[in-house]
This record gives structure tokens, C-alpha cells and sequence, in this order.
């Protein structure tokens, strides 16, 4: 920890209540390295940064998370409010990332209560690293019950879609790196974020609603990545009564899906989707798939037209 | 934990010296859901198993594991070896896992030292939740140099790629899990392991290497997910020399094959490859890939051949 920071640190007496102060660290997301292809000839490839972030609060060492970087105090933030290490958003006084040193200080009102306690019953989940999530998680997960009204269309399901798939990313240059995005229930993007394991992805989107105020109910949690039971209670947490994945899900996601009432979409693909549980939400439109499909077809060929290849 | 299991667990005391007595539990790897697709046709489909795997040392609780559950027993062995939990595996009794309370019991001969210390220093890592990877994980790394000798013919790699592709899985069921291989430096497959984490499936990996004793220096490890720092670090410390994915990789998961002299080959599918560290010890091929190239080549058309659409 570099000790200017703490040098120059007010104390949570002097700062003002209301919102944390965040840094604005940034941090080059992709690398360019030399490969070998199998003929031997040398390239120019792009791999996606991947930079240990250790999170101090009060000074204390907490975590080492391992992270693309690209958004440091939003990742803490939802780590914190992701293993209920703190409470209220009020609690934090401020979130400051000196990648000098790869570490961001939190400084909080009151401290975290029980560390010892909380961190001593692990759970290691499927995600992607976000790793260890402490005690009592699917006891808070049967408490939960998402809302019953909350609709979503098929045409808003190929909004999103094709949203993520023109979306500028790391991914398109570098791959090797999950995205997570948040969308209101129109399909409105409000925040796409990637990093290197999809867990770290959904914290920092957790760290925004946090933040901000944001209700879930009203809002639809897409993931490149596979829909694990960490990513299933994590949105779920975060009170999202849907969640879309162009990939698959696991007996454990679909079960906690089915037992929370939410709405899983996996397989999102163009027009393609397969509707798992919280099947009563999707409002599906035939003619807008009609539509698409008939955009999408060639004309079929007449009798006499010459044959073209491809 | 089913107290019938401690009521007739030996105590070590009574048990041989050497290899540890494993249970061998089953438990299904695929369940079968009804999805509605785009047309909101209904449809029965494969998905994986995920369930938790509580680790009990000397009856004490250690962490929850989120797993498939195919290789419960070299899961726990490899996850105890990989974070350093046990330095010996003549230090284990036996692992016993019993599915009907989600668990598995492991006696020891003589406990885990300094529990709390080791984990009161947590790394959440990028890989798909093996997470908690205990202090000092980076200092062991800087120790590790892989045999410089080794080689790995270019023919090697086409075998094991083909090896993996026609594997028998739960992912060309299911989707959604990460597969890991053990290879000979002669491309003969030793094990294959999927589950729902890749870092659960390399710690089976590792499991079983501890148990059977096996060097790492003659041997090349396949995973189907990505290169970051975690999978880099535990093929490092399993002492294999030659890393290959179908999959990319990041900066740190680069920069510590670069500095353990690590062979890393991403992007292996069919032909192709790229390889971005260790580069001395591949040995390339022309003559078998160009025997692969004209095998794959279609003759081409002559003039006069009638054109004919695939």
C-alpha cells in the first residue's frame, strides 16, 4: 500500500455525508504480445489486461481480487455489498484504486462488523473467481421473491441481443474476457462492463445499482457467461427478475432461478433463445419473429434462374 | 454432515500407511429440463449438475466447493494440494464423500497447520471460482523454473487436439462446463475431468497426480477454458511445462508463463494454433502440416468440371 495515500486520506469526521468519493483510476485494458502460428510466423495479437486489485478497508488487507481494470471502484464497491461486508452505501466514506501499487483503500464510517466471522464459513462458487462467498448465502437467497407483474417482450429479448452483439468491447480486440450489461425493461442499455471473470463483471454492476440507488425490478441482467448459481443469486440480490446469457445454464442456476422466480433466458443467439424458468414473464410475439425471419430468408430460387454458389 | 459418517470413520490410528482409502461416490452429471424456445415450442434439454461438495477436515468445516460432482474425491485432494492446506499425501487418511449431505470428510494424521493464518490472506481469482488461493501464492511462483529440455512436437499437438474432439463428454450433452486432460508428451491421453469451475476440474487434475505420485515434467495439460494467471500458476506448480487451450489468454497468465518458462499454446483448434511463450520448445512440423493442408484441400475445379453447389 503506497503510504501516500494514507498520508493524504481525510478522515470519514471530515468528509460529508451522502455518496462515497471515488477515484477515477484507469488502467490500459489490452496488451500486445508476440505469437507463433503453427506455420511459425510471427504476429501482433492483443490480450486482455489481467492486474491484481488488493482491497484494504480501514487500512485493513481484505482480498486480493484479480481484475481487467476497467472499473476498479464500482468492482470494490459490489464486492462489498456482494458478500454483505457492508450494509449501507452511506457506510462508505470513499473508494480510492492507486494502481501504482494495485490496491484501492476503503475507508468506511463504522468498519465492518465480524469480519472474522463472516469470511470463516467459505463457499469457493462455479463462477468465474468471484470465489468466496461467505455463510448464510442461500439462506438470504430463500428469502428472496422477485416480481410476480414484471413483463418482458420478445422484440425487447432481440433488442438486447443485438445491442450486445454491435457493442464495442475488449472482447472484439482481445477476447479472453466476460461482459455484463444492464438494461431497463424497454431495452435500454444503462451500463456495459467487462473483465476477466464474469463474477467481477456482475460486481461491478452491482457497485453502479448500489451507488446510484437503482431498483432491479425494473431492469434486465444480460451475461456473456454461463448462468452458474453464483450469477442466478447474484442477480437475484440484486433484485432482477431477468437474466439473459447467450450461453447455458447449470442444474444449480435453474434451480435457484425456478425457487427465486426468475426469469432465465439462456442461448440467446439472433433470433434464437431458450426460456427456462419464470416462463409466464416473456411476452412472446410471433409476428415480430415473423418478421425477422422473413427479413432474414433469401428469396427462394424460381425455376429457371441461374444457380449461384456462394 | 451426516453424523453416521463420523460414527464409523476409523480413526488414523487404525489405518495402513501410504495411499489414502477414497470412496468412490457417483451422482448424476446431466439433469433433463423443459425449455420453450423462440416459438415457445416446449422442449426437454440437457444440463449440467452443480452442487455444493462442504469440505470437512478432521471434522472441521474448511470451505463449500460448487462442483459437477464427477471426481468428488481428487476435487478435495487436489483443491487441499493446490492451495497448500496439506504438504503430503501420506499425511491423508482417506477421503470420504457422501452425497447425501452434499459433503466430504477428510481425516488427516496430523491436521492442517496454522488454518487460520494461511487463510486469513485471500486471493479471489480469475479462474472459474477456485478463488480463495491462500497467501504467498506469487513468492512459490517466483521459486518455480519448468525443465527447459522438454519438447513437444508439433504432430503432439494435433493428436491430443483431435484426442479432445472426439472425447465423449458431459459438454457435448450438457454445454457449460470447462473440460481439463492430462496428456503424456507423446499425446496419449491419461484423464480427462470436466466440471462446472475450470479451476475445479485442473484441482482433480492435480488430485490425482498427488495421489499417483506422478511427475509433471513429461506431461502436457489441456483445459478448454482460458489462460488466465490461475491456470498458469497451478500448471506451474503440478510442474508441467506445456499449457494448451482451445481458449485465449491474459496479460498475467502471458507474463507468468513467461516467467516460469512455461510452453503456452491458445487458440488450438483443427490446424491452428498460436504460441506466446516458451516458444524454444515446440517443435515445428511443416511436413505434417502441409500432409494436414492437402489432406483438407478439396481439389480444385478444372476448366470444363461442371460447377456444383455444396
Amino acid at each position: 500500500m503506497n503510504r501516500s495515500t494514507h498520508d493524504t486520506e481525510p478522515s470519514a469526521q471530515d468528509l460529508p455525508t451522502g455518496r462515497p468519493q471515488l477515484s477515477q483510476a484507469s488502467a490500459a485494458l489490452t496488451y500486445e504480445v508476440t505469437a507463433l502460428d503453427e506455420r511459425g510466423r510471427s504476429s501482433a495479437i492483443h490480450i486482455p489486461a489481467e492486474r491484481p486489485l488488493t482491497v484494504y478497508v480501514d487500512k485493513r488487507e481484505l482480498v486480493t481480487l484479480m481484475t481487467l481494470g476497467g472499473a476498479p471502484e464500482l468492482l470494490t464497491l459490489g464486492y462489498l455489498r456482494n458478500q454483505r461486508l457492508v450494509r449501507s452505501i452511506e457506510d462508505i466514506v470513499s473508494v480510492q484504486v492507486d494502481w501504482s501499487v494495485d490496491a484501492v483503500a476503503v475507508v468506511t464510517k463504522s468498519g465492518i462488523a465480524d469480519v472474522e466471522e463472516r469470511t470463516a464459513k467459505k463457499v469457493v462458487t462455479t463462477g468465474c473467481g468471484q470465489g468466496s462467498v461467505f455463510g448464510g448465502l442461500m439462506d438470504e437467497v430463500d428469502q428472496i421473491t422477485l416480481p410476480l407483474d414484471a413483463r418482458l417482450t420478445q422484440s425487447t429479448v432481440y433488442r438486447i441481443v443485438e445491442t450486445i452483439r454491435s457493442q464495442q468491447s475488449v472482447y472484439k480486440q482481445a477476447g479472453s474476457v466476460h461482459g455484463c450489461a444492464l438494461f431497463s425493461n424497454t431495452g435500454e442499455l444503462l451500463w456495459f462492463v467487462e473483465d476477466v471473470g464474469r463474477h467481477n463483471a456482475v460486481d461491478a454492476i452491482a457497485g453502479l445499482m448500489w451507488l446510484e440507488g437503482m431498483a432491479g425490478a425494473d431492469k434486465v441482467f444480460y451475461t456473456t457467461g454461463r448462468l452458474t448459481s453464483e450469477m442466478v443469486i447474484k442477480g437475484a440480490q440484486m433484485g432482477i427478475p431477468f437474466l439473459l446469457s447467450r450461453s447455458g445454464t447449470t442444474e444449480m442456476g435453474h434451480r435457484v432461478a425456478e425457487k427465486v422466480g426468475m426469469s432465465l433466458l439462456a442461448r440467446c443467439s439472433g433470433r434464437h433463445f431458450l426460456l427456462l424458468a419464470g416462463k409466464e414473464r416473456l411476452v412472446f410475439e410471433p409476428e415480430v419473429l415473423d418478421a425477422l425471419e422473413s427479413h432474414l430468408r433469401r428469396p427462394a430460387a424460381r425455376a429457371g434462374d441461374e444457380v449461384q454458389c456462394p
